[in-house]
């Protein structure tokens, strides 16, 4: 058995530091890095590409809205033309800079507002999916069962389901809102048993203690919480025991 | 005899259109296409660099300091790290939009105040330099004797020196100051004589008469003014009845 | 009889120019000059608000979101804890500038998909009334019938209905989305007819034919179409015509 | 003998935090506030302003390049038309947050690489004096010596000369670079002891072990290092100590 771990790397901004990028990478094998729409200043850009490429994590593009203040956390109203642009945009950059350090962005993963606009928003899920597309048909990193995964499929791409250990499912398999209590987890040995659970049986309890199933290629463990290396590491130590592999979703030829 | 033309385009931003990129599309051979830090959204980006391709016109990046307020013209004292990255940055961004349309980044012009500040400024010229050279070892395009390009040459990069039909010229061959008097030529039919004699017998009259050898593989034509057509129109047709071919200094395999 | 006459003015941005602010200076009574966040730089600020304070033409402070690429256009969904400080911001801003030149920000007009957002939008409609109230009281210039007016007007803030001059009605009373056939007038003699009816007979022919009663104490004629100055003096010329004074609808004490 | 302490506070940009402002806002009597340029998102800067009113603290705006990608530290070579406008649109943005939680700008201090340039760019000297005098004539904060404090005080703006209990000093009484070895003390035992002796003999001594006049109305203590609370405390302790009141170096009517 064998399953990717991703998380969020390069979201620092000039004199703004975010994250533990260098920790991270000891840990995840697919970093989703910023393309300096709501995070990313180039220079932590080239720095955290070139962990990568070092490490043989993979670097995946983090596309976002246009909203630096924001975070790329609010949805956006952009036109298909213009998310078609944006998109193609900053795969564009961050692919410049990590050729620069002998790497190359391998996959997409949208980010943030955009990440839950594309699970049913369907022009906008089209318009990343065209972009994904023009930028050299590379994989989409998504949720299972949304729009962008459908849309990425039916042009032919490959579209990665991921799996979310510290976040609560409903019984139906999606993700509980943020906001609602119990929708994050926190303490890291239940989070690690809930990943090595949905590798090895494919399943996770739900937050009505039914049990769903899961399809995941990658687990995702967020990076910008204060625990996020702690939470990563158990993670991989828990997957570790269970004799699953760590590897990226995608070789490179 | 052959030569380059180039100007500035792509330099709209969002709602705000300058420059007619369509009508110069059809005069130039290289189109120096904004990048976004100075001018250029990305939907602008893809329109300029579709046009681009379907005449023939090679892409250049038209690279500058992040500033969309200053469009790029005033001098910034950026660190060699961050102005690497950024230079970085913005090539592979064209660089996706131009590959996505069939095209490709072929050579790198900066811009404005960068532009200025390579002439002499060289920490910052050798980190423009090491950013084209870490982006494909792309031709960099610049003025004659010139800081940017000595050190160009210096990494094994092709260094390519332009002229300016609308410029006054010193007795040294520099340009005059901008602001000083008669700095800007604006008669058509003189901008093209010049552009023919800079052409054809390799030299420009200094403002104060004397005779100054010119070497150029490219005319620049600025694409920015009200009658920017016009002019490079006039040079082309100038350069057409001497016999003159229209041509880009760089050949795509 | 007396009207307000009120257009965008101030919607340049560094090196891009927009509309023609010293022709519309001569006409408007209401100047609604841009803050910053979806267009006008502070330089562009300075220069409106001199002129506008010159010829006696009140100034509004035109709120957005923060959203320079999409000029303001484009839905948001900020939070109400942003959106108050973003519009208190924006209007300081402009009256540190109006202050500057005598004058001062006498009203806030919503700009573009903030000024759509607010007609229904009951969470951000709230959080404009609180930093308009905050700000110190001050007039809300909007839509007939949206949550922000009557919101201002729960809040005991002076609410100022306006009216379009150049957009279809629907027998309701609302406007004709912008993208359907026949949304916007051009023809700058059935727009004047159009505001000097609103003004002497409350009415508007709908886009169905039927007659529409409006309120209004301010015309909007729009300030970025390249018939603007044209359009708004046919308006000015044909209220003359009917003997209605053109005055702000708030007066300095 | 009293004195007052300055701090930079606000310097959050949206999910980006920087420095304890809580903590500070404790320690400090005069609070330089960021205005949005170079970091301070309109949220932060409501939550620090109400904090300071809460405890008396009185608000500086601090007025900066537009960098929000460099934080203010890179020099800009704007004009002064541009420089002029950008600090008056900072002030009244400040203003207008600071009157809402019933405080207001009480003073303007040059951030980062302003700060140093006006120590003797003339030019961006008397820009930024033109728009505090046109803000109000508020006080300014800035280096004894400077071209901005010669231009405030020609212009008949209170000019407030502040000293740094954590730099190192030359012989002449000017800051010893930050990059030469030494140029930043980091023992807060120290800082304090120094900035007991600026208050109460009016003197430093300097790196070269000579001793050196200080005339200061403020003592600046740096908020954004991890120390800086630790370090503020320790200054207030030792002034304490020697019997110096704290008191902001500007009262309100």
């Amino acid at each position: 058995m064998r399953i990717d771990l991703n998380a969020d790397l390069g979201e620092s901004f000039g004199r703004w530091r975010l994250g533990d990028d260098e920790a991270l990478l000891q840990v995840v094998t697919s970093a989703n890095v910023a393309c300096g729409f709501h995070a990313g200043d180039p220079a932590t850009l080239v720095r955290t590409c070139a962990g990568a490429a070092e490490r043989g994590v993979r670097i995946g593009a983090q596309v976002a809205y246009r909203d630096l203040a924001g975070f790329g956390r609010r949805f956006i109203d952009v036109s298909a033309e213009d998310l078609y642009a944006d998109v193609l945009y900053q795969i564009g950059a961050l692919d410049g800079i990590a050729r620069s350090v002998g790497s190359r962005v391998s996959y997409v993963k949208p980010h943030g507002a955009l990440y839950n606009a594309v699970v049913h928003h369907e022009e906008q899920a089209a318009a990343v999916v065209r972009a994904v597309a023009a930028a050299g048909e590379l994989p989409l990193l998504g949720l299972p069962g949304s729009a962008v995964l459908a849309a990425a499929s039916a042009a032919g791409l490959r579209a990665v389901p991921e799996a979310f250990a510290d976040r609560a499912y409903t019984a139906k398999g999606t993700l509980v809102r943020r906001t609602a209590p119990g929708a994050v987890l926190s303490d890291p040995t239940e989070i690690a048993q809930r990943a090595a659970r949905m590798v090895s049986a494919h399943e996770v309890e739900a937050i009505d203690g039914s049990i769903v199933t899961t399809t995941a290629e990658s687990i995702c463990v967020h990076g910008d919480s204060p625990d996020a290396v702690v939470m990563a590491t158990a993670v991989r130590d828990a997957l570790a025991d269970d004799g699953v592999d760590l590897a990226p979703f995608i070789d490179h030829g």
